[in-house]
């Protein structure tokens, strides 16, 4: 049940949608994930609120798409590198500049995430 | 001192006062919080910025409320499903639908909170 | 590769340049970290989406700028209370009270990172 925010320019809007299915392709790709885990949240910007280095560490960036993933412990270093690529793969695809792209994953565990099941809803309710 | 990022559509702007009451409550019935210890950032989101399954993994969604609560590892697996459950009861309390609601928690410890004292404040401008 | 977000009120917009600079300075000195290692993302927030204690845990707030910051696993409880001390004086310095100021610092590893190279880039559009 990963959680992804991404957070890029207001000149990108009309690009969300499409942004949006590659960032979660590569997801679905790198971490062997269903597809129907789908949960994203955009943020557009306006010039100031993003600050970003040109070109640290290796890079040469002349825009920013910050995606940060919050996931479970469930993957090793190479999947979670395969799945950066991935995405990365996913957007380059889609006309963003590799280099503009930053990757950060969180994680946490399973007991971390609580998302009501229907059940859930049906006992609340019947209280 | 946990931080709770509240991410939801601009719909629900009014509900802003009784969403932020809920979610406190059921922090502090669920973690046994003070209730002073009280750290929300909301968003409100135009159409397009939250995307999410209408299903996954067991729900009947047809708007989302992410809750994402970064707090100290301090709290058992039990403590934190119950602090869940405590906060989607309060939400559907206010009128929101138990699927509707998602809710990650990340941990850290105590060294990564800096919350400056008054001392602190003081020795600074004494400086 | 610190990540780090600024969360503060629509009121401060005209400081986020040396809001900015001031967090960054803090990093630089209390982590001795490069200085072109700058990754920030700010939202301005209008009244009602920031919610706070103006007391917890020993403080005197009349405002509130939050701080999160997502970095690699490298430091010790030392080194991360030296740096929010550092944040915080950078931001009274700049004008903003201590007490308003409040840090949370996530940890991730390495692998968690993934910001393509120009090598990685170049292979890429040469697919």
């Amino acid at each position: 049940m990963p959680l992804v925010r991404i957070d890029m320019h207001q000149h990108l809007a009309d690009k969300r949608a499409v942004i949006s299915a590659a960032v979660h392709r590569g997801l679905v790709a790198g971490l062997g994930m269903p597809e129907d885990d789908l949960f994203q949240i955009f943020r557009l910007h306006e010039p100031g609120d993003l600050v970003y280095s040109t070109t640290f560490p290796d890079a040469d960036r002349d825009d920013i798409v910050f995606v940060q993933i919050l996931l479970a412990r469930l993957y090793d270093a190479a999947q979670k590198q395969a799945m950066g690529a991935a995405v990365v793969r996913e957007l380059v695809a889609e006309g963003v500049k590799a280099d503009n792209v930053l990757i950060a994953c969180t994680e946490n565990e399973g007991p971390d995430w609580f998302a009501p099941s229907r059940d859930f809803g049906q006992q609340v309710l019947s209280r």
